[in-house]
């Protein structure tokens, strides 16, 4: 499937002034500190089309001032999976742009206005990200890749040094390590790859980095099971809040009790 | 003055491969959410020569290990300006890699193996950065500007929508209104720029967006300096612990009393 709008048809040649450069581009990406979550914003610097990645429910109100400002229309909504840790921000955007699409992936049971599912394209003005199933975090979990950029968004399947957990919601280490082998550190080595969260101030990674570096991941499937299951982590703070909110695009209505 | 070292002599045509963009560059930003102070590091892809820009003395640790993954060789440590927020890493940096040479500006009076002029640069392998004098928020501001990159690295001089605050420490709102257009905002307009301190979750912004948006800068002088004295901002929550040890490379011995 190819999610597209078609108001703004642009050509090949339009993507790309000078070669291996994306200066088609608008990028940004934007810290949520409560969470440690990131969210990025995408745009078409030509037809000003946008994408957004990840928001986060209480900084909503920042990001479409933001995209307002910098005078980008925002068409697509996405989530790299059915977050755990914060409400996202799709629903609040949806309500502060009018237009807005959600998007998710369609393994995970959630509901948004896309379903998207492993090989879409989603594209925005001259500008286009593939969408990767990479599960074992969450069911619903993908990772996009922007080819023009060289930039790869791996939502919470891949961190920095790191892996999203595989004790809840789904979680499956022997998927999670075949999904970022198979579907992350295959790219290109020089791919810079932007994450859904990081404790530590790190604002990104590369594959090279990741295929050196990661802890978890460049050790073999067998210890790399061994090691997801004896992480003992402490419960999401916010699951029982986030779950059920996240499977409707974070519009639940939350109830507050005495 | 430029400062340089010998070691890796590159020639002009080394320092970009394609035409409007900086491909010889490294780049990343980190962030420390205490002070949600942001730190720069900036290497040369050829030489793997880099420097650090406002590094944090709580996260040097993390900034070492870092430039040491990626293959950086830390040349020099910068401040923008003597922080009152928190304690600089350049000392830090020092003792935990041999050779580092700390910088600042010499009109703050600071101790550093390097005190830079108006005008001076600051070479790294194929790179180099041009140093700005910027004072009115410390008499010690400066701006760096990497016009490889086509970005400015403006310390609390220029905040995102904002500025650094007038009220303390030589402060004065004529010198920095005056600094921010004269050596700031009369960059290109694509200029990116990165600031010391941001506390919504925004990394960076451009000349454009300032020029159009910041809500104090656009004003007229006076009304600028109305706005600045009257702010009423609490006192610095870590000025008392970071000022007297900023002078001296962030490595004052603290004494904690009974």
């Amino acid at each position: 499937m190819r999610l597209t709008t078609t108001e703004f048809p642009c050509t090949d040649s339009d993507k790309h002034d000078v070669e291996g450069m994306n200066r088609g581009l608008l990028f940004r990406q934007l810290f949520e500190k409560t969470s440690s979550t990131y969210t990025y914003i995408l745009g078409c610097q030509k037809t000003r089309e946008a994408i957004i990645i990840d928001p986060v429910k209480e900084t909503a109100p920042r990001d479409a001032k933001l995209l307002n400002e910098l005078g980008l229309s925002l068409r697509w909504a996405l989530n790299t999976h059915v977050h755990a840790d914060h409400i996202t921000g799709t629903g609040a955007l949806k309500q502060l742009i009018p237009g807005v699409k959600s998007v998710i992936y369609k393994a995970g049971g959630a509901r948004a206005d896309h379903l998207i599912e492993h090989g879409d394209v989603i594209q925005f003005g001259g500008e286009e990200i593939e969408v990767r199933a990479t599960p074992g975090h969450t069911n619903s979990c993908v990772t996009y890749v922007h080819h023009g950029g060289r930039m790869a968004f791996t939502g919470d399947a891949l961190l920095i040094r790191a892996c999203g957990r595989t004790d809840f919601q789904e979680g499956c280490p022997q998927r999670l390590y075949k999904s970022v082998w198979e579907q992350i550190l295959s790219l290109p080595e020089d791919y810079s790859i932007f994450v859904g969260h990081n404790y530590e101030g790190i604002e990104q990674t590369s594959v090279a980095e990741e295929k050196k570096f990661n802890p978890r991941l460049t050790k073999s499937e067998e210890e790399f099971v061994h090691i997801m299951k004896n992480l003992n982590l402490s419960y999401p703070k916010q699951i029982d809040r986030a779950l059920p909110a996240n499977l409707v695009d974070g519009e639940l209505e939350e109830k507050h009790e005495a």
